[in-house]
């Protein structure tokens, strides 16, 4: 059969579960990984283990395969560039990309479309941080490397010009951003195609603990209908604004005044999308694939009433197979997804999905499990 | 991670789905496979070509892999006790596999153990299928090789002593029983563990076409739920009874007098248990998975009130690529699910799940995307 081949750059998580949702969409898989360790590495059949940074690998790479996508944002530019002008289709383009490779570059484009955002912008030195926190509220004021940040590192929250210090070591460009004064976060995860077809999954509730994701509730509880409309029909916008192709998350604040305000982006499935590979009736992997080649998109809406996400952190113990053996035992309905990831003490290392009518119970049976496989819990 | 190695003998698309279903677990796979090319060797990371009929290949195969478990029935019974004497956990073990390999093994057994089965016996020759014949209503009488039979191959219904002479051809032993006057043919998934735990699916209607399973319905329509009960019960039993660890598939007929018979048994995942990849809590290769680890089994139990599975088989076209998206555009609920054959009349090279609460709905979805696919309907 003359299906298509995928070229996927980056062995992560987020790749090794895209290739789980190609399989059975008949879709091949190559990778392109550091290691042949990696998650994905170890589940794909044609992996190629060489550097992304370097354009001549990807070349190489890229030969056979019919579209190149990521599980990071860290391709150089001009690199896809390059590969685009060889004639090999890259989803997301390097033009929808830089948004989310530069914070700078997004928070710009944002102000162009419209798109209501925390107060914002570059900074020379500490001593401009302070100007900008005198421009507002003052501070705490929020202050990020415009490249190269993710899971809360590349962010930090000063209170005073003398810890401003920091950020500006890097020598990349800073980016200094209003505290914004939020009762929550949520995060709206649509998917686009090539020809322009968008699908939105509801908006979910995002719990983060140390900038780190921790929880996800499917759809976000209590959210008025307006507001997840907004919130949708915002990423919906973004994502056509800005040309994406594949998974767009936007990480969202809900303020205390009702409203919303963009944090981030990522063009890739996300890990506030992770609910949907058991609670929606497509999941942000498959539609990801199905977008990339420009295939027809999956339904995203949910199976279940509530879908609860924990991710389960790396903790002491370095091996998490009897703890696994226990929740399996424990709940026979929990959706365990492990990652293949040695443990290291706060690591991603899998997550935990759970659904049902009852979101305290599902709550409950996630946090449960997370808990015990990372060690905080033991009973 | 200490996460243990599945080794899979046979890289059909059985492998391949339970691969899938492996990846969420962290386990790691490792396929032994006759080609490159095969549905399973093409997802696999780890993949030993060689022939699984090569006691030395299936030795140099299983180091390394904690358990070996099976695509398909064919390993020889002596390889498999000598796998057992290296040590290495063969699961189902060969005592269990025989009664799957040989019908005249199976149809002792269940004498022995009280399980309902067509009348049958052994027989020697013509004359003797016409002794048999006469011993009950005559003809027609269904013969079948005790090995090497599958989807329809291997059987033969005759309607006379001259039509009895091809089964014999083969030097293999052939068993006769009567023609079964069935209202339907339904089928029991139960898995089972090492250490006795075991799940049993809902009962499916199966539907064949000369001979080859085309259509599933979970759970079978308007069956009561005594007999239900008694189906599920039964294939239970036979799963203690013959020690069986893994997917143990009951095809089984439904008499027009109202008893239930036993038709084949399979040890592995089986072509009646694919809905429950869309269609229930755990799938039947998850369960797969962690019965052969002796992990906790998942909860069987349907996500949705009706499940349909049609299977897709090779038409005329060899490329089904135009018409696999026309399906994904019609119906963005539909779950495709591809084998990466190549294409031959009456293959089959994938199957199609749709789920929902109208029956009628659910099963016109399924056999037009499955008629699509194979260029039975065109529009």
């Amino acid at each position: 059969m003359t299906f298509p081949v995928v070229g996927m750059v980056g062995g992560g998580q987020l790749a090794r579960m895209t290739h789980e949702a190609g399989i059975p969409l008949g879709i091949r898989f190559k990778l392109l990984s550091d290691t042949p360790q990696d998650s994905a590495a170890q589940v794909v059949g044609e992996v190629v283990v060489g550097d992304y940074r370097d354009l001549e690998t990807l070349r190489a790479f890229a030969r056979g395969c019919d579209v190149i996508t990521f599980d990071h944002e860290h391709v150089p530019t001009e690199h896809l560039r390059a590969l685009e002008a060889d004639g090999i289709p890259v989803r997301p383009g390097p033009d929808a990309l830089v948004h989310a490779q530069d914070k700078g570059v997004m928070r710009a484009k944002l102000d162009a479309i419209g798109v209501p955002c925390p107060r914002h912008r570059i900074v020379a030195d500490p001593e401009d941080v302070a100007a900008f926190a005198a421009e507002g509220e003052g501070f705490p004021v929020v202050l990020k490397t415009v490249r190269g940040g993710y899971d809360g590192k590349g962010v930090w929250v000063v209170g005073s010009v003398k810890e401003a210090a920091e950020p500006f070591k890097a020598g990349v460009a800073v980016l200094a951003e209003e505290k914004v004064d939020f009762v929550r976060e949520l995060a709206a995860n649509v998917v686009r195609s090539p020809h322009g077809q968008a699908v939105a999954y509801p908006v979910v509730e995002s719990q983060q603990v140390n900038g780190v994701c921790d929880t996800v509730i499917a759809p976000a509880p209590g959210l008025e209908e307006a507001l997840a409309l907004r919130a949708e029909e915002m990423a919906l916008n973004i994502a056509k604004e800005l040309g994406v192709v594949g998974h767009l998350a936007v990480e969202l604040f809900q303020t205390r005044d009702g409203r919303i305000l963009v944090n981030e982006l990522a063009m890739r499935p996300h890990n506030s999308g992770h609910w949907s590979m058991d609670g929606a009736i497509t999941s942000q992997f498959a539609n990801h694939v199905r977008a990339v080649l420009d295939l027809p998109l999956g339904d995203p809406r949910p199976r279940a009433k509530w879908t609860v996400m924990v991710n389960v952190l790396g903790g002491d113990y370095p091996d998490m197979y009897s703890a696994y053996l226990h929740c399996m035992a424990r709940d026979p309905q929990l959706k365990i997804h492990m990652y293949g990831k040695d443990v290291k003490p706060g690591r991603k290392v899998g997550h935990v999905n759970t659904y049902g009518d009852d979101l305290d119970d599902v709550l409950e049976r996630a946090r449960h499990a997370a808990g015990y496989l990372r060690g905080t819990i033991t009973e």
